[in-house]
This record gives structure tokens, C-alpha cells and sequence, in this order.
């Protein structure tokens, strides 16, 4: 079994000044159908930016996955999707943009088959701690901290064949706000728990939980692929480090037009503090059919 | 006095077949404060990205002002503010990232003094029209379709000191969720109405309006200069095209922490229907005054 963390092992193949170039290796798990999950992939374009970052800056702080809070990690990435990248071999190309006191920038391209695949903005800084000054009410906040005995499981679900993550993530859906589960429709909100099947919530992991839900479109009875066009992920806090503690996520669109829909995670630590959001423009699937969740 | 469109001429300094360098003019109209208004400077880089767009497919397609919906526009543009640009001349540096069949995606810098001070992804797609699969309730489409007499209207009032862009719009904000306007405080929301002095409003002009509001921590008390980290903007569609006709729009923070806050504008249109979106990471001012609005 792959762990979450063998996904994020970098080998450098080139470098200079201004640019290292890593390869990595997605494992089959990360994907959702045949194609890698853009979260997942994301994950993996914050870890060579900050793995770069921490030599052009010759820093000593911890790696992603062991953060702090107390040196700058990326605090906003936007990924545009060009291409939908295949498990395998993959370049992550990072250049420095701007190194600055407040605020560094790093470009990452992830890079399959000599195409570039995904290009990302990665921009620095430190992350919250401490009281906010303000957290307005969201409905990732409103569920339980822990999954009730009739969520909707991944493990062992026929979702599964779609979802490959259940090797290296629990996930349980909200039945309220995933009526699609059971071939009816309701509001483009969906809700759930996430969380690693081994050790705690890292902020790479927080990366990917961002784009962790099934498009809410299926809501609205629309099923297939929905092709995220750009995302952007806002890492607001480190979890908190409690073994076996759930993330929350409210996943919902204020509009879902036509040809296109935006989408925004909410995240939330078992504290209900805000550990992450995402917005995404993604496409309504191209040949929808109304057919059941896993269809 | 400089019209809306003024702002968007462009002069070509240099191409080849896959960059193309413009230089134009801001007017101080387009400043909050001594600094550019960074809604006004991603209007300049969207409106660019175009232009160069329209050269390297060849298209007969109109220019954004004058955008159709019938040909690909950029419908997500993501801009990271590396420093504030000052009103003068600047280089608009577009590139070709992508040509595709359903999205392409051009990359645009803009440079002043030598030194690139913001950089934006324009990602093009075909904006959305007809009735959307679903329009979920907005802080924006509660407001009516015009301002009423007891709204903060900006011209006349001290607010022209620090927003500088009267000559070219109406901006009225909502008194009920401006509270900072009378020394109160409140939730971090303002919503308001927004028009250009003369014409309809079109996709530029969206554009800008997706970054108008005061920065919603105005509303807990804090005052000063919240510096927008990056700012993603979708366009969704052209606004109807009554002249005199209103936009509405809301921003919102879902959390404020003591570092940092996101700020969410959404854009109605007279109608009501969404025509934009934005998102984004700003700084909470480093030396919060608890001051008046204009202080």
C-alpha cells in the first residue's frame, strides 16, 4: 500500500538559480477514473514549490508535511488545467518569481510526456494562528465533527470504482446533502468527512481535501466528468494534530450554468477552525446522463 | 475627463508568434490612494490577454468591450500582486500558454520600471447564456436593482479622498452593511450597486467591479491599506445592456484571521443573473487604525 506521503518523494534532475526540476511518480490510487485527481495533483505542485523554495532561500524549516506555522509555506495556489495528466511519471518544474519579505511567488508546471499538463502560481507567506478575527458561519462547520453511522462510506461503496483513494483516505459523505447517492436531486452542496487512513492531517493533505467531493452538479442530476478549468487553494491554518480526527468539507455552487459552474470547498479542522478553501471553474460534463451516482 | 474605454488602449511594442508586448497608459482616476486599484490593473491584463488572443488565432471576433458571447473570452483570470503598480505607463506582456479546442490560456505580465509587478493566468473558455441549471441565493440579488436615496453614495463623500474613480463609475454601497460608515461595526460584508457614468457596463468593466468594494475588514473596526495577495476573477456572462442599468454586488469573508482574509465578491446584473466572481487572499492592514471609514 501506498502511504500519502510516498506520493510527495521528489527527486531533483536539474537545477540552477532560478529553476529545479523534480521528478515523482503518481501512484494509480490518486486517481478519479482513469485520470489523476486535480487535487491530488495540485498536492504535488505545492510540495516541489515549497521543496524548492526552502533551497533558494537556504532554510532549515521542516518539510510540508511537518510544518510549523512558523516559516512561510504556500498560502495560495492556482492550478490551470491544461491537459488531464495519467498516473506515471511526472517533471515538476519550479521557478522562482519573486522572492520578497512579506510574500515569495514560485511557478511550478507539471510536465507528463515532454507537455506541460498543469501550471501553477504558488505564493508564500505565513500561515494564521491564534484567535480570528471573525468566522462566519459555514456548512462544513454545521456537520458533526465525526461522520454519523449513516454516512455515506467510501469504503466499500460502489463509488470506489470511481474514486481510487480509499487506500490512503477515509471518506464519508453527508446523505442529506448527497441525495444523488440515492437517484434524487437537491441543492449543489455537498458535504462530508475526510481524513488520512494513517497519521494526521498535514497541510498537503489539506491541498488535496480541498478538491475532495464529487462534483456538485450530481446534485442536480448531471453525471460524467466535469473537468476542473482552474482551481485555487487557499491554505489558511495547519490542522489540528489529533490521531484520527476528521476534516469537514462543504463543497457548494452559487451558480451552475450551462456550459460552466464554479465550485468552492470550505474545509475545517475537528476544532471547526478554517484550515482550507478552494474555488474552481469547471465544465458541466459534456455528454450528461442522468443515471445513478456511479454511473 | 478619461472614459472607461481610454484605459484600454494598447499600443503593440513588439510580437512574435508567441508573445506580444503592449505598453498603455493608467490614468490616476484608476488608483485607490497613490496606488493603482488592482481590479482596474487585472481589467488591463484581461483586456490585453484578449487583444493578443484575437492576433494569434486570427480571429475577426470584437474587441471585450464590445464581446458578443459568441467567441472564447477569458472567463478566469488569476492575478498575483508582486507590487503595487503606480499610475503612468506600463508593459503588458502576453504570452500563449495554450491553444485549445475548448480552452486556451494566455499568460500576461505587467511590467513597470523594469520590474514585473503583476502576474496574471487568462484562462478563455465560452461564456455561459439561456437559463442556468441553478442559481443559489446571493447577498448580491437581495438588494434591489437600484440604490436607494438613503444608500452611501461615493461621489460627494469623503470616500472620493481615497477612491479616486468617480469620474468614470457610480459606486453606491448598501448603509446596512457598511456600518464602518457610521463608526459601527458589524459582519464582514458590504454589498452595493455599481454602473459606469456613461455606456452599459461590459466584460472590463465586470472586471474591475469584481475588486470594488471597500475591504470588508472595514466592517470589524480595521482600517488601512489590505494589500490583495492574488485575486482570481471569473467572468460568467454579459451583463444586459440597459443604459443606466445597475450592477449589484457582495463581498464577503468566510474567516478573517489575524494575518490574512479571503474576500469573495459575487456580481449581479440587472437582471439578477451572475455575470462575475471573484475570489481572494489579502493582507489584514499592518497598522490597523480604529479610525473612520475615510481615515
Amino acid at each position: 500500500m501506498k502511504g500519502l506521503h510516498e506520493i510527495l518523494a521528489l527527486a531533483v534532475i536539474d537545477r540552477d538559480d532560478d529553476q529545479i526540476v523534480y521528478t515523482a511518480q503518481i501512484d494509480p490510487i490518486y486517481t478519479i477514473g482513469p485520470k489523476v485527481h486535480g487535487g491530488s495533483a495540485q498536492m504535488l505542485a505545492v510540495n516541489a514549490a515549497h521543496a524548492a523554495f526552502l533551497e533558494w532561500t537556504g532554510s532549515e524549516a521542516p518539510a510540508l508535511v511537518r510544518a510549523d506555522g512558523q516559516s512561510p509555506v504556500p498560502v495560495a495556489i492556482t492550478s490551470t488545467y491544461l491537459n488531464a495528466p495519467n498516473p506515471g511519471a511526472i517533471e515538476l518544474r519550479a521557478r522562482l518569481v519573486k522572492r520578497g519579505r512579506t510574500v515569495s511567488v514560485v511557478d511550478v508546471d507539471v510536465v507528463q510526456d515532454a507537455r506541460t499538463v498543469i501550471t501553477s502560481t504558488v505564493v508564500f507567506g505565513i500561515l494564521d494562528h491564534g484567535e480570528p478575527h471573525r468566522s462566519r458561519p459555514t456548512e462544513a462547520r454545521d456537520l458533526p465533527p465525526e461522520p454519523p453511522a449513516d454516512a455515506f462510506f467510501l469504503d466499500g461503496s460502489p463509488m470506489t470504482e470511481i474514486i481510487h483513494m480509499s487506500p490512503v483516505l477515509d471518506l464519508a459523505l453527508d446523505p442529506a446533502s448527497f441525495p444523488a447517492s440515492r437517484g434524487e436531486q437537491g441543492e449543489p452542496v455537498i458535504r462530508g468527512w475526510v481524513r488520512p487512513k494513517s497519521g494526521v492531517a498535514d497541510l498537503p493533505f489539506v491541498t488535496l481535501v480541498c478538491d475532495i467531493s464529487p462534483p456538485v452538479v450530481m446534485n442536480l442530476g448531471i453525471f460524467g466528468w466535469a473537468p476542473t478549468v482552474t482551481l485555487s487553494t487557499y491554505l489558511r491554518r495547519i490542522p489540528s494534530g489529533d490521531p484520527g480526527a476528521w476534516l469537514r468539507f462543504a463543497n457548494s455552487s452559487i451558480e451552475v450554468g450551462r456550459g460552466m459552474f464554479e465550485s468552492d470547498h470550505t474545509v475545517v479542522d475537528s476544532t471547526g477552525v478554517v484550515v482550507g478553501q478552494s474555488r474552481q471553474l469547471a465544465l458541466i460534463p459534456a455528454k450528461p446522463v442522468n443515471g445513478p451516482a456511479a454511473g
